[in-house]
């Protein structure tokens, strides 16, 4: 099922905008308040991942989520979300895992704090080759090998694993918008997996 | 001469905050803004540590300027600086280096977009053990060779250079504040100079 | 217990050699076979930090193994090895994890095949700052975290668990030899945990 | 010009084996002593990819050198080599680079000892992907920026330089053999470039 199918059997609505939500979580914040934020800086945010290993530590699948994009159509995507005032990045990666994932998939974020890239973010298509159309944003990027069930939650459609050669096939390229198809390679090239 | 020395010598006005500035120039913001962003979100930052290489990329010297740090105090410190909004990283670090070390140091900025360690400035020192009194930041480090003439401009006192041994000892160490001493260290283990 | 004492409560043999053995297995090598070897080309090594991390990845404790070092002293050592004739890096990570810290430790190989760092033991103390007295060795060092039991087996005397701090005391560091102490420094600075 | 029509052109000799000369240098090997060493264990080498950047650090185009391979066959491929006996990995990086781009290149051989990637070649071509014929080999790969004037030396036919999008069009990909067609987008992921 491609995400033009889905697209059409869902009534699309405007962007879900996981970054703006009613005030009464520590660290969410009013629309009024994240519209000013985003015409004044780059956020900072995190992408992740998730990947099952083999015993020798070989990626042998990918993760990719269908959900909304930010750009409101129906696309095959990474965990990737904002990290929050006063939040470590490593708390960050874990919320997004667990709120993508379900709560027993168990992700293993890395001890190296550094991320394998950095993807910018911006609301010129462009300008680096990765778009948002919300905002400009500074993402860090990571492989997390996840290790036990993910049931997709909240806003996701579906929770799909493929191989790497499956991952860059045209048919799921061809599900990935705002230059997620090229993080997919990236994350590849970094686990040694790129075909 | 050391740090308590210098704030002797010099009358410290209350810490110079480099993100705040007259409107004038596209991506400052007025204090205002800054501050309601600072109520916010984490800022975007980059730290650069400059470095001379020897013929064969071994680190030889790193660079270390006297100024006055976030916390008001007069430290050796590394390039440091917020990234603005439509701004790449690449170009943040070009124009903080450019700032500090004049528009001749020619720096080498590295081709991996990927920073050696990611450091989290916190208000509360003892979040992560990097503080800075004014703001959540979110900093991208990177070892960034120098290999033109380095003069130090605007706010900053001086500029020396000191060996990785020289650098780790107490007496350089015992200038810098806010976690920079530990960021040193990360710098050097990553060149693999670490002593 | 440090290595003095042990050094006089054990009947320390000349140096025990891991890379010679009878050929009856595949890859190893007879006494005359590696001492050709030795005297033409460096060999190729592993390192691996065993660490244990909490439930956002960061590093809790590193595991030191104390066991007869290739300078014949009882040390504090991580695992450490060859890589033989037709092997992937990553099957001599897990081989000589599993020889060293018993079939149970579940070592977590990362899915990035890059090393944290390169280790180039030299045969004079003096060339890189590590020393095997044996050979020259290129080591690919990696952080590996274990989940499982580990009980120390063959020729190690004891595998004790450190957390970061400890692991630098002058006590651990003191039990270190050919360098181990600095790749330790380097390994909690990969993880951002050097003290 | 492609491949084929230069193997048509020249009249292509068996492997020229560059670990292989007469033993009056230090570290280079007799026929005799190399074969014994491939029999018994992996060799050390590393791989450079040359490049060229912009003010800013991006990767404009990368170096490829026209030469017979380890297969007999004229390719586009890298800078290889062993590292030899006692040699450093920084001085056999310098030693290769300066033999095929000619003594005015001006190689940066990055600070960071780590490679980006590791190239496990195999005799057996399937085994990892990375094939040399002669011999198993772990090779420690390295993007190195080039500032002088490269001129070919030795046995390179040519040097030809390629922006990211033509070194991963057909016809250069084509040209490549051994696995270096994936080394290339391993190095163009590292460095943000991968089209």
């Amino acid at each position: 099922m491609t995400r033009r199918h889905l697209e059409q059997w869902f009534a699309v609505t405007p962007a879900a905008d996981s970054t703006v939500t009613t005030a009464t979580e520590p660290g969410w914040l009013s629309h009024d308040a994240i519209e000013q934020v985003r015409g004044n800086v780059p956020l900072v945010y995190v992408d992740a991942i998730p990947v099952r290993l083999d015993g020798s530590g070989n990626v042998t699948e990918l993760g990719l989520l269908l959900r909304q994009a930010a750009d409101g159509t129906i696309s095959r995507m990474f965990v990737s979300g904002r990290v929050q005032l006063n939040e470590r990045v490593r708390e960050a990666l874990i919320r997004h895992l667990e709120k993508d994932l379900g709560p027993l998939a168990m992700p293993q974020v890395p001890p190296n704090p550094a991320p394998f890239t950095v993807v910018e973010y911006f609301q010129d298509p462009d300008r680096s080759g990765f778009h948002d159309p919300r905002h400009h944003a500074v993402s860090l990027a990571y492989v997390v090998p996840v290790a036990g069930d993910c049931q997709p939650t909240q806003e996701a459609l579906d929770l799909a694993w493929y191989s790497p050669s499956e991952a860059v096939s045209d048919q799921v390229i061809g599900d990935m918008t705002g230059g997620h198809d090229r993080l997919l390679r990236l994350a590849l090239a970094h686990v040694g997996q790129l075909p």
